[in-house]
C-alpha cells in the first residue's frame, strides 16, 4: 500500500528529470512562444523588436517563508512581482524563465504547487503569458529566482526619469495592504510550528484580505499598456514602499514629488497614511501624466491622482509640502537576518 | 588609518544601493540594449523579432565552491554556461541579467570581481553581449541565477530534435577538458583552508590548462551562427557530458547516435575515453548536419565528425555500434550533498 511518502516523494528521492516533467505538465502553453521549455533556451515572439526584460529573485528568509508560505503562494508572487516590473515600462509581459533551488527534503508537491501558482497569477494578471523555462538545481536554501520578458507593441518605454514638474502623480492599485498583511504574519503567526496552519477563524475579512494580498499580490499589470499610451512621462511598480520609490522617481527625473495627505488616507489601506508611506510589496503602478493631458483626456482607467510633481530634486519626496523622512523596504538594512524554518 | 575591511567591506554592512553601484560601474555597455540598467526592466533589440531566452543558475556546492572559485571565475562561468545555451540554438547573445544571493558575510570583492568576470567573458565569448539588468539579495547561501537572451538574426532556431539518420554528427570544442580540471581540484585541493590557494607550481602546463577550464569555460559561442547557416539539422551545448547530452539530442530526434571510438579518442582531452563521454561542463556544441551538405561543403568551421546519426531511438547512444552505459552528471543524482566552505 502506498505511503504518503511515497505519493508525495522528496524532491532529493528523484531525477532531475521526473521533477521536471512534474512542473512542465502544470505550465500552460505561452501565447508568445515559438519554442517552450525542453529545448537549451526558449523563443519568443517579439514583434516589435525590443524585448522588455527584468529579473527578480524570492529567497528563503528575506522575501518568504516556508512557515506561511504555500507552494502556491511562492509561484504566484515570484510571478507578480517580475510581471509588474514588466508593467512598469509600459510593456505587456509575454514569458517567464524560473529558476528555480530546491533542497533535498522538499516535497515534490510544494514544488508542483509552486508551478499552479506560476501559472495562475500569470493567467489572472497577464494572459498570454507562461514560463517558457528555466533551472532547476538542489540547494541548502529555497529560491526562486524569475526573469519575465515583455513586448512594447511599438511603444517606447516608459522609465522612472521622465517626470517633469507641474505632472501628476497618479497610483493604480493598492496601497498599504500587502504590508498590513505581513503585519499579521508577524504579530499573529510568528511561533508557530512548521508550517504554520493560518486560522482565517481568527481573522476577520479585513485582514484576510490583507494576508491574501500579502501573500498573492495583484499588481494592476493590464491597466499599464493603456498609461503608457496615455502618455505617462515616468513609470514605475511600488516594491518597496512609496516614499523610497517614489524618491526613486524623483531622483532619476531630477524633480521632486509632493503628495496630497488628503489622497493618501483616502487610498491608504485602513487609513494607515505611515504604513501606506512605508509598506512594500503592494506592486502598484506610480505614474506621473503632463498636466495638460490630464485635463483634457481625464487620468487612465484604474488611476487616481496623489500628488504633483514639483521644481527641486533636493526636495525628494513631500506630503502636503514637507518632506517625508526616507522610509521603505531596503533588504540590506532592514531584513533581521533570522532565517526561520 | 583605513583597515583591510574599510577598504574591503562586507556585504552586510553596505546598502543595496551601494553594492548595486559597485557592481554597476563594472559592467560594459551592451551593444544590443535601448536601455540598461536603473530600471524596472531592460530593454533589448531584437531585429528579427524572435528573442532566444534561457536560464541556468549556479548555486555554492553543487556547482561551485568559493573553496576554488574567485568571484572572477564565477561571473566568468555563469556567463559562459548561459551563452552556450543561447548559441546552441544558432542564435547570437544579447543580453544577460544575473540574480545574485549573496551572504552577508561576503567582501564586496568578491562580487565587484563577479562583474569583472560576466564582463569579460562576454567580451571574450559573445561580443556585444552585456549585463542588462538583474537583482541583488541578502541570503544564507551564495547563488548566481543568469538568464541570457539572444537574437537568431532571421534563422529559425536550431533545435535538439532535428538529427536524422545518416547525418553527421561533430563537435566543435574540447571533451573532457573540465572534467579533468574538477578531479584536480577534488584530488589536490580538497583539504585546505578557506580559500584554498591553487599552487600553479604544482601543476604542470596539460594541468593548468584543464583547471583553467573547469573555472573559466570557454564555449565556442561564435561557431554557431555559422553551424546553423550550414543547415545544422539539430543542436546543442554538451554541459552534463556527452553521453548524456547526445542521448537527449537521439530521444529527441527519435533516433540513435553512434560516435566513432577513433574519434573521441582523437578529441578526448588527454586521449581519456571514458571521460570525455561521462564528463560534463565543457559545453561544446554538438551538431547534427545533413550528410550531403557536408559532402558539398565540409563542415563548419571549428566543427569535427564524431559520428552518425543511426536509426532506432532504442539504440541510445553508441560507439562504433555498441551501446554505451548512461553516464553523465545529474545533480540530483550526483552531488555527493556536502557544501563545502
Amino acid at each position: 500500500m502506498a505511503s504518503a511518502d511515497d505519493e508525495d516523494p522528496l524532491i532529493g528521492d528523484l531525477s532531475e528529470g521526473a521533477v521536471l516533467r512534474a512542473i512542465l505538465a502544470r505550465t500552460a502553453p505561452a501565447a508568445h512562444a515559438l519554442l517552450g521549455p525542453g529545448d537549451d533556451a526558449a523563443v519568443i515572439t517579439t514583434p516589435s523588436g525590443a524585448v522588455v526584460a527584468t529579473a527578480d529573485t524570492l529567497v528563503h528568509g528575506p522575501d518568504f517563508r516556508t512557515t506561511w508560505t504555500t507552494g502556491y503562494d511562492l509561484g504566484w508572487k515570484a510571478a507578480a512581482v517580475n510581471l509588474a516590473d514588466v508593467a512598469a515600462m509600459g510593456a505587456t509581459p509575454t514569458a517567464l524563465l524560473v529558476s528555480l533551488a530546491v533542497p533535498r527534503g522538499t516535497r515534490l508537491s510544494y514544488v508542483t504547487q509552486m508551478a499552479d501558482g506560476l501559472r495562475e497569477a500569470c493567467a489572472a494578471l497577464a494572459p498570454g503569458c507562461a514560463v517558457v523555462g528555466g533551472d532547476l538545481t538542489v540547494s541548502e536554501l529555497m529560491m526562486v529566482a524569475v526573469t519575465a520578458l515583455g513586448d512594447l507593441g511599438g511603444r517606447t518605454a516608459v522609465t522612472r526619469a521622465g517626470a517633469r514638474p507641474g505632472d501628476v502623480i497618479a497610483l493604480a492599485g493598492e496601497l498599504g495592504v500587502a504590508a498590513a498583511g505581513l503585519d499579521l504574519l508577524f504579530q499573529r503567526f510568528r511561533d508557530g510550528e512548521t508550517p504554520v496552519a493560518i486560522d482565517s477563524t481568527k481573522l476577520d475579512a479585513v485582514e484576510q484580505h490583507a494576508l491574501d494580498r500579502q501573500l498573492r499580490p495583484h499588481p494592476p499589470i493590464g491597466l499599464a499598456p493603456a498609461a503608457a499610451d496615455a502618455g505617462a512621462s515616468a513609470m514605475m511598480d511600488v516594491s518597496d514602499g512609496l516614499t523610497l520609490d517614489a524618491g526613486r522617481m524623483a531622483e532619476a527625473s531630477g524633480a521632486a514629488i509632493d503628495f496630497s495627505g488628503a489622497a493618501l488616507d483616502a487610498l491608504a489601506f485602513g487609513g494607515d497614511r505611515q504604513r501606506a508611506l512605508a509598506g512594500g510589496e503592494d506592486h502598484g503602478l506610480l505614474a506621473a501624466f503632463p498636466s495638460d493631458a490630464v485635463r483634457e483626456h481625464g487620468l487612465p482607467a484604474g488611476f487616481q491622482a496623489i500628488g504633483v510633481v514639483i521644481e527641486g530634486r533636493e526636495h525628494g519626496v513631500l506630503v502636503d509640502g514637507t518632506p517625508v523622512v526616507h522610509s521603505g523596504w531596503d533588504p540590506y538594512r532592514d531584513w533581521d537576518g533570522v532565517v526561520s524554518d
